[in-house]
Parts: structure tokens; C-alpha cells; sequence
């Protein structure tokens, strides 16, 4: 399944021996076509990794041929040589297929500041492309993990075509994506302008409103490729909502994995004047620490929502606001509410609804808890 | 000492049983004048505890007689009630000290939500008053504090004036101010409009650059009292001075004591095209998770520099950036620089500098660790 759902591709994963612990460490994914084209939507980090710089340019031409995904190390803050290095792997990948390296695209996830071990990656390449197969989604999906404990893929089949992906990411999960890498693939016939408006729509409302830290990476990757193997041109707004289906799953099953969490938190703002305020109120309780702790203490603090919705400059009233944890509107006007006591919160999922009072437009922005083990990870765990 | 240090004040600490552990939990500050004058600083977050509110009033008329502080309980999100518990408990201040209500701030801080047990708050208030004394300026720093370990006085004496202080703040330290509750005071014989702009150009260099946690308190509030009783009027500057130098040691204290905390780390950035600039990045780095948890693993991770400096839109090139860790230049050029096993990260300060080589402009930026005892301490005690 995974990138291999949807007809017209290829797909391997190998352990290339760029992870020192001999785990799979490269995938590769061919669009076999009749087309290929293709979109992307990178980081909004302006320190951006050499891989994410290459995949860029290449998406200029609105075609991807390939593309080659390691974990293991982010190529990032690696200076000329790391670019080099993306070259070379593109130009391998692109030897070895028959194809111009202009039409391959790179994506790197792992330790930033590190070079990447060239003599292993440029021979795994080889191996990846003799282990290509029309059933290789899984294998490639495992390839990109880094501190995942599981593999992420989605599928989402409509009548006649097919939209798959496969992603990976658990930390320094935040908006401007999700710090992440995110492949899709679907065998209708469109054209890169179409796969791009589909793939925007999607993302700003699922990878783009997931933030389990606060923190934006340097290597966020999101592509989308087709095939036109279906022989079949939807509509565009049915391939968009198949789009935004996969990539609301995949963005779900990030915030699941998300390093050393307790509790997925969805945060809905409802009662706003406008999305970007109920997106900007959402974001600022999803990235308050003391509510996420107090999330992990199954404790329905609201008084930490109100100070995190007294941040923003959302048009809002302070002795309008009202907040609902799992149901219960345990704050009302601004003010104490219904008894936080029946507020349940033994389970993974916690929901808080904040109400601005201000208007018609709501947003969910997805968070995590913050945990003694996120710390524990991201202290012991260079990345 | 603390604010007893400056001639013209008494002030006190008592245990009014707000705090249900018996700890002391009110205190007293009162200029004895001649002069009464006063300024004040307060949160920037919209949603305002009532004392602060009511605080705020007080100041519009330049003149502060004496200050009601209590711990347990930081009346904020309460509601109309909630005022008229600060209005009560200023009047009775008002009454028993043979003053009007209109010159009697009010400060609270704790558990947001919740009303002050005012059936023991206004018999305290009484007893305040009854131990008012001129060296009661270490009871009073006492009795103000929440989770703090220690209390936090600092002074500086001048050429026959003198500024003190006294602050408690040990979560919800960012930004707009630093969640906490500061007095100062001084002899200096000064108007309110210099007080001021003096108190306001020292918390934007001092308070509003401490960052521990990111998050923004309903309750912060910052005032400045002077009784004239020493009979001199200082320079602005050096008054100006003397302000800046008490709350910045008095923040360096907060950064020292905060909660769970493990490392206090001064963020230096330098090179930046503006002042603006400087502090944006500095507070990018203070709040990135990742990396306060590397921190506290003491490991020197400059790639979640580069990454917290990218999420910004200062003036800077990232093949240009340069970070050291505790003096150590580990990135150059954006790529690696010296060798981090040279970074010594031992001892409880830890200092980054980042030099944006985009200008000439600096800033400091205090934050911490983020630590599992963070966690613990915040998932566990409902604030």
C-alpha cells in the first residue's frame, strides 16, 4: 500500500548502513508514469536543509521521475559540500534509473550539522533500485523512520483512481509543516498546476495545524506525485478532498507517535471572528508548556487556556471566553464554570474547545502533552 | 532590606491562612512618604487578573500609599466578584492605614480561577498592618512567594539615595513581563512621570527579556515607589540606572529559581541589523524546546539554533550565521565549526551567543533548561 496503492509506481527500502545501528536507512520511489507530474511543499524555515534547497528547483519543472529519501542524517547546516553531496545522490539516482537528475527529487531526515556517509548512501541507491517493486510502499515507509516507533502510511481509493503516501516525523512536530517527510502518490491524470492548488488546500489545514513542540524544522518535505496510470481525470475538487483525506490521516498518525507523549490534544477554537484568528488562538494554546503539562497531570487547568488565548491578538472579549475540556464547559464567561471534577481525562485523546464568542470561524489545531519522556528523548537523542 | 532598604517605607509578612499549608501568604508595603509618587508596569496578556486591573486604575492618579500582596491565589478569571474582592481588599487596607482606597494597589498571584478566601484575607490585612515595621522588608519578600525555593530581594545604594526590591516569580516566566510580582522602592525624591519612563526603560532590557518557559502570566506586575525621604533628586540616567541594575539582578534571581530548572542559559545575540531583530532571535532560541531539552542533556545542539533562528524574519543570511556554546564557535558560515567536544557545559550557566553577521545590534534573552522536573512539578500542582 503506502505510495504504492495508487498504479504507476515503484518503490523500495533498504538499509543503506547510513544508520549506524544497520536499520533501514533509504527508500526510493518511482513514478513509472504515463506522466509524472508533481507538487511540493517545503518548510517554512528559512535555515533550510540542502535536500529541501535541490527539491526546490527541481519542482520548478513540475516533474518528478523519482525520488530518493534517506533517514539517518538532515544534510542540513552542511554548507556547499552538503549540497554536493544532494547533487551526487540525485545524479546516482538519476544514473541508475536512465533518467535526468533534474527530475529526481531529494528529501533527508535525521541529525542536522552532519555530512552525510556518501560511500554508503551512493551504493544503496544502487541497491534501493534493484529492490524497486510495484509492492515496495511498506518497506519504503519503514526506510524513513528516525525516532517513529511505527510506520505511517494512508490510502484513500475513489472510483477508478487512487491517492496513497507514506510519512514519517515525531519530534520538532510544528507548523510551516510538521517537521516531517511526506510522499504521495496517486495514479489519476493531472497536471502539476492542479496537483499543486490540491496539495496547498491540503496541507494548510492537516500537516500545517499539527504542532506537537513548537519547534519548525529545517527539512520538511511534502510531495505529491502522479502517475496518470489510472487513466482517469477526476474532478477537482473530489481529488482534492481524497488529498486532504490522506494527509489529515497521515497528520493524525504523527500527533499518535509524537516523541514521548501521553495525550493527543485537539484544540478547537469555534466562535471566531476569522480562521486565522481561531488558527492563531489554536496555535498559542497548543504551544503553551504549563497547559501541556497540566494535560499530561490529567488536570483540566483552564486557567493556562485563558492565559494562552490572552496572548494572541484575536478579536475576542476576556469575560466572553468559554473553554470546554472533553465536553465539560468547565469555564464561562471568562469565569468559573461547570465542575472540572467531571471532566474525564484518563484517556489518549483530550479535547479542548475554546469559545471566542467573536464570531462564525473555527480551526482545530492538533497538539501533544509535555512529558518527562519527551525530555528525557530530546536530551539523550541528538537531533 | 529589600523594599524596607530605601528610607520612607515599613512593610510586613504574615500567614492570613490564604495558603492552606499555613505559610505565609500576605504582605504589606507602605511609603511613609513625604512623597507618594509611583509607577507601575503590568502584563501585556488580555486576559488580566483583577488586581491587575484595579492596580492599573490606581496608578492613572501617579500616587501608590502602600501595596496589599498575597500569595494562594491569583484572583484572576474570577468575574465580577472577583474585582470586588480586590476593591474590598484595598479599602479595608484604605481603612485600617487612615488612607483612601484610590491609592492602595493590589497584587495577588497563584491558582488562577479561583476566589481569595476573603474571610481570611481582610482579617490578615489588619494584622499586616499591626507589624508594619521599616525593617520588615525580608517578611514581606517572603510572603509573596508561590513556588519559589528562596526568596528574592536585591538593593543598590547611591550617593544618599538608595533603590530596593523584592520579586517572586518561578513558572510562567516570558515576555510582557515574567509572571511575577515586583516591588521596588526608593528615597529618591522623583515625580511619577520620571519613575515612569525610568521603570519602563529598565523592564524592557530586564524582565521582558526573561523567557524560562514561554509562557505569559494573568497577574505580572512591576512597581515602583518613591518616598522622597532621603531629600534628593538624583539624574534621571543615574536613576535610571540604579532601576535597571536592581531588576536586573532581581530577574537573574528568577531565572535562577525557575521551576525545575536545571541550567540558566544567557542567549547573546549579536550582529543583528536592529535591536528588534535581536530580541526576535533571542527569544526564537529561549523557547525551542529541542533545544532547551539538549541543554539540559549538555549537549551543545547548535543545529536547533540555526533551526529556532530560521523560524524568525530577522535581517540575516544562513550560510552567514555563526553560534558558540559556552564560548566555543560551533557553527560557522551556517555549517559546522569548531569541534563540540570542546564545549564544557558543566556548570549551571550555559551562554549562546548568535551572531546574525547582519548589523551591528545586541540583545540578551535569559531562559532555561527544560527539564523533567519541569514536568513533574507543573503536571502535578494545579497554577
Amino acid at each position: 500500500m503506502s505510495v504504492t496503492a495508487a498504479k504507476g509506481f515503484t518503490a523500495s527500502g533498504i538499509a543503506a548502513g547510513i544508520k549506524e545501528n544497520g536499520n533501514p536507512d533509504l527508500a526510493l520511489v518511482v513514478n513509472t508514469g504515463p506522466r509524472r507530474a508533481a507538487a511540493g511543499v517545503f518548510t517554512a524555515n528559512r535555515v533550510k536543509a540542502a535536500p529541501v534547497l535541490w527539491s526546490e528547483q527541481v519542482l520548478k519543472g513540475g516533474q518528478i521521475a523519482a525520488v530518493v529519501l534517506n533517514s539517518g542524517g538532515a544534510n542540513a547546516c552542511t554548507g556547499p559540500l552538503g549540497f554536493q553531496d544532494t547533487h551526487r545522490t540525485a545524479e546516482k539516482a538519476a544514473d541508475v534509473l536512465g533518467e535526468g537528475a533534474a527530475e529526481i527529487a531529494v528529501a533527508s531526515t535525521g541529525l542536522i550539522g552532519i555530512r552525510l556517509p556518501m560511500d554508503r548512501l551512493l551504493p544503496g541507491v544502487e541497491k534501493a533500485a534493484a529492490e524497486l517493486s510495484a509492492h515496495g510502499g511498506e518497506k519504503a515507509a519503514i526506510a524513513i523512520k528516525t525516532t517513529d516507533s511505527v510506520h505511517k502510511t494512508a490510502v484513500v481509493e475513489r472510483d477508478g483512481w487512487t491517492v496513497g503516501g507514506m510519512a514519517k516525523g515525531a519530534g520538532m512536530l510544528a507548523p510551516g509543516l510538521a517537521t516531517m517527510l511526506v510522499v504521495l502518490t496517486t495514479d489519476a491524470d493531472l497536471g502539476a498546476p492542479e496537483l499543486d492548488k490540491a496539495l496547498r488546500a491540503a496541507t494548510r489545514t492537516t500537516f500545517e495545524r499539527v504542532d506537537s513542540d513548537g519547534c519548525m524544522s529545517t527539512n520538511d518535505t511534502v510531495l505529491l506525485l502522479a502517475s496518470g496510470a489510472a487513466g482517469t481525470t477526476p474532478a477537482y475538487e473530489e481529488f482534492a478532498d481524497a488529498v486532504t483525506e490522506v494527509c489529515a490521516e497521515l497528520a493524525r498518525q504523527l500527533v499518535g507517535d509524537a516523541e514521548g507523549a501521553s495525550k493527543d490534544i485537539r484544540v478547537e477554537v469555534v466562535g471566531a471572528a476569522s480562521e486565522d484568528d481561531a488558527v492563531d488562538v489554536g496555535r498559542s494554546i497548543a504551544r503553551n508548556n504549563l497547559l501541556k503539562c497540566a494535560i499530561h497531570g490529567e488536570d483540566p487547568n483552564w486557567g493556562r487556556v485563558l492565559s494562552a488565548i490572552g496572548t494572541t491578538s484575536a478579536a475576542f472579549e476576556p469575560d466572553r471566553l468559554n473553554v470546554a475540556i472533553n465536553g465539560v464547559w468547565v469555564c464561562r464567561n471568562g469565569s468559573v464554570g461547570e465542575d472540572r471534577e467531571l471532566v474525564d481525562m484518563r484517556y489518549r485523546e483530550v479535547r479542548i474547545t475554546a469559545d471566542l464568542a467573536a464570531g462564525e470561524e473555527s480551526a482545530v489545531v492538533w497538539t501533544n502533552d509535555l512529558t518527562a519522556d519527551y525530555v528525557h528523548e530530546n536530551s539523550a537523542y541528538s537531533s
